[in-house]
């Protein structure tokens, strides 16, 4: 174990490099008699794959998914579900001088550093790539959370480099390439990416991501809290550097009286809390915000250093998305939902079944 | 488990509760032959005691540790080192009519939930006095790694409510009750305080948090990442809402020739990666930094309900911290010492024994 | 971690050593609300500990235990349960020459080689007086699994060196020293072992656990089978050479049609079995036995080496049993206890809640 | 997780169904840098696979392993090493009526209960084909051990039925299809296997495996002690009722001054304790030894009962190994193997790298 498995009871086991033969994952621990296909997983791959719009990696990869293992005439078994993904459009020839040389920001000095060897095509396996398995495992815990408590998840970009996108509806969040949940800026959001591509150049971005109807009672306190856990998940996405849960930040400068989100018998009054106490779910909505760093593989050349220590300026080809934030709504309700399905098992695993009749607050 | 234990390798699992006989915990995996005696850790846990000043909670707790186990002649042998800390000041009578209501903010109503069950002295197990043993712990691995690799851990207040408080220098931070790396703002802060004390509220604070000497090379791709475990450590302490590493949320509204730091035989230029890249450390110093949100428990009368679901207003009395922010530099850096030890341990095991001769850049 | 912590999801971290000034341990994932104090695990200690008859060692340790944490008014609250047990019969004068020499068939020259160090007094952690923390333990999961399944657990010595012990009833077992389930032996044993103690000798023995009314379905394939985990535990227990699960190596001659228990409408004809089939409990009894070998520490002298190589001979004195056979089996029940509860736990994270009204044979 | 991830630190977890489309594993925590491709492993699959002899299965399986990941250039790159094989050789329709019964002695009866679903088509997960992915990686252990210290692996059949099988050499070993350490006896092995294969029963056997050079101090006292992991692994192998390590049941009926193995400034006199003690290696051979029940699947029909409890008798079509002792020699030295890299990490995690010019015995 190096890393590369995520959960404790429901686990999923990555492989892969980004210009390998092939990436996916072992699932194991997802509980037995739910009906599951590919059917069920390729539509959360789809949603996360590239070349789907000029804004982002023109890197062509139907991401089919096939499940090698663990489903019998249509429903889970209770065994490993293998899920296989080929990678089908590797250009290694793209990777110009990054052999030797590290590109800043990127994960091509560390590797080099820890390992002593490093697999330059296309980043290997610090590839943002790799989040496609995750998303794959992730639909299946979101197919059972939704059948055994209604629990569903959203996510939308609210902030692009420097361009609030403030939240009008759900309904905009498929029908534009950013994931934005507002119609109106679109076409401002469109215009600042072509200008941003021509310069070679590359931005951040803010994402949210909610979960609801999620059962009262999911964490582990002490260490394996729930937003604990939420934050491993998400920080340990590509590029992520900021995560917050429910008013975050902002509860630097709020007052108890103000942060505190009261009880009364018709439900909480406000949402600071982000749907989790004392590491454990309230049964409200569970939100959280992520800062995503801008793409480190740009066409600019920047000041580095090659293998040797020598000086010398890197310049990245190949195809890079200008914004890694533009595709990073899936895999952060990704993140969350392998989350709390991990910690659906944990609860029921220790409290029993979780009680859904039980009269929590909403 | 139910996620009482904290670490991979270099592993610590605590145990009780606020008003409980002791509090405690086992470390297991620590590395053989070190020097240790109870003289090593005492320090550490009176940076973070309760009533050693007017702006924290007046609860009398010298916690005195004793080390049971896993030293011999004065010196770690391998095996499991127990500390035990004996409660001295519990005071169950002043927790009132919060022994069947939920105070608003606070781990009452999920704890209640989740278990069925809850011990109300205090918070139980919910309560900040569990991060003792937890400091006692890194107490171990901040002498370890400091003797290994030079590695030392700093933390400091940066804002306490509306107040910023920039960085002047590191001298000041033992000298005022609030870790502020700055002296000249020190009456302000203690103002601040009175005035929140005498309206029965409480506020909210910004910690930032660094190691230096950190060896390149420690963090797991994909999932273990350095930076995701950093989160998942600071996310996890009581009443934390969000987590930083480097430029986190700065770096929404950056450019990729902005944010990447430049390598240069010197060294980088900069550290919006805050030491971190692809998970893996650079060398560089680690930094992070927390939202903190204000204590919940408040003497101002908060609308709530019973068990029974029925309405009432909570009064919280007892002794309460008015800024759980003003004693959690200490344990934020015991944290991150957690992590980067378990790190450190997970590195050599697959990679073999740092080479801190490599010429890694600082 | 260094290996410290036994099971998955209920989990018992031991700390300490022979010598030391306590042993105990931290039990997490108990499910809260069971009726728990002292008073249920003291007597599963008290059949454990040493000193009850001339056949075993005369150290005097009462074994007190001590809940620091997790119960609240009576019940578990699904925090860490603690339990303490201070050392009362120290004396580390009594072991000689063993300072920087190796006893053969001792843990003395493995955890020199590991450690680099050991504490010698009374073979420090590897003595055999860390299984009390493991028999207190698994007090609590014997509670919960009778409560909840009416699991039971029974235990017996079944061969004494060459004295084969046939079963005549469980009856027998707390009316004599050796956990016989034989009546008319008691005194050949007794006699036997008088002599052996004149000599100065040791000598090894076979002990037979079984579980009663198990669930059916408790145990994960592929490796964390329930009768690998069985395997696992009971080689665990100190001086255990072999572990047999139902007909262990008798099914080396036997055929096919001989071995496999034949399933009829009224139960299973014969249990080769074990009560494991594919690593999962049928439901029938579980049934295991083990080999211990003889007591490492014997007064008669034996050659061996120091620290420097040199040869020496290494003469035991101190207080040791003649026969760690003797009081292994409470040890044995609690190893398999604990297996049955984290599996039970396991089991019901993934499957949900066992169905007991199932119509499974018995 | 439910259990299909063998290790801590260097972890295979597997996946597949005897006749889905592909079985395989990812292997996490392997060292960086070495040397690797499938002809390294490959030669071990050929020693387990079916169809090299008329006493296997006649299933015609080349086992053809794919390296998906992990490797870079011919070298291990420190990440996740993906290994697949396809399945060719399915013919479901050879299990008749045992899609709704229970074979006895077999795994239908408690997957059906545990999962309230099974993958009937060659006993689905519990089938022994599962254990090439094992076998897969081993190799990869079995090279790491080879190249850091030395280590190797043999072992062989030692007894067929009643038929004992005195060791001569381990140069007869890959020369016969029984994995016979004797070549004189090999004709009588084959008379008997095809006596039983007429008769259409099945036979038990018990396999010796040795690992040879093993470094002194591997083993995580307590609980994940060297023997006890051993145990854990070849318990776990399909089929598997009885472990012994070392003197085994032989030691029941030792006294202290026979068993104890005597040190010398030449190296130990004797090897009662398997080259481990306390848990730990002591740098001699680990010597270990298994029981193996008889196939459960006969042609033979024997009483059972189907889904609803009814009685029926099951007959058993297909192909199956008549002894699945026969192929067990190579899939015990997998798990040795397993364990010992396992623990060779673990050992250097906590104690650094393994000193090997200690002037350990041998």
């Amino acid at each position: 174990m190096s890393g590369n498995t995520f959960g404790t009871l429901f686990t999923v086991t990555t492989f892969g490099e980004s210009h390998g033969p092939a990436i996916g994952c072992v699932i194991d621990g997802c509980p037995p008699g739910m009906t599951l296909s590919e059917a069920d997983i390729q539509p959360e791959l789809d949603r996360r794959r590239p070349g789907t719009s000029r804004h982002v990696t023109q890197r062509q990869e139907p991401d089919t998914v096939e499940i090698l293992s663990g489903v019998y005439e249509g429903k889970t078994t209770g065994t490993p579900i293998a899920l296989l993904i080929r990678n089908q459009d590797q250009r290694s020839k793209d990777y110009g001088n990054i052999l030797d040389t590290f590109r800043p920001g990127h994960a091509d000095y560390t590797y080099w550093h820890k390992y002593g060897i490093r697999d330059p095509r296309g980043g290997g396996r610090s590839s943002a790539r790799l989040t496609a398995p995750v998303v794959g495992a992730a639909a299946i815990a979101k197919k059972w959370l939704f059948e055994k408590y209604g629990t569903t998840f959203k996510g939308c970009m609210s902030q692009l480099g420097e361009i609030a996108i403030p939240f009008e509806s759900w309904e905009h969040v498929p029908n534009n390439p950013f994931f934005a949940a507002n119609a109106s800026l679109i076409g401002r959001l469109e215009d600042y990416m072509d200008a941003l591509r021509k310069d070679g150049d590359s931005i951040g971005a803010r994402i949210d991501v909610v979960a609801q109807n999620v059962p009262v009672g999911l964490g582990e306190p002490l260490y394996d809290k729930l937003d604990a856990e939420i934050a491993f998940a998400l920080m340990g996405i590509n590029a992520v550097k900021g995560v917050e849960i429910g008013a975050g930040f902002r509860s630097v400068a709020q007052k108890g009286s103000e942060h505190g989100d009261a009880l009364t018998p018709e439900g909480f009054v406000g949402n600071n809390a982000g749907g989790i106490l004392g590491g454990i779910s309230t049964g409200q909505d569970i939100t959280a915000s992520i800062a995503i760093k801008p793409t480190s593989s740009i066409r600019t050349p920047r000041p580095s250093i090659d293998k040797n220590g020598q000086p010398i300026a890197v310049e990245t080809f190949g195809r890079h998305d200008p914004c890694v934030g533009i595709r990073a709504t899936p895999i952060a309700e990704a993140m969350l939902a392998l989350v709390l399905m991990d910690h659906a098992l944990r609860n029921r695993a220790q409290c029993g079944d979780v009680k859904v009749d039980t009269p929590a607050l909403r």
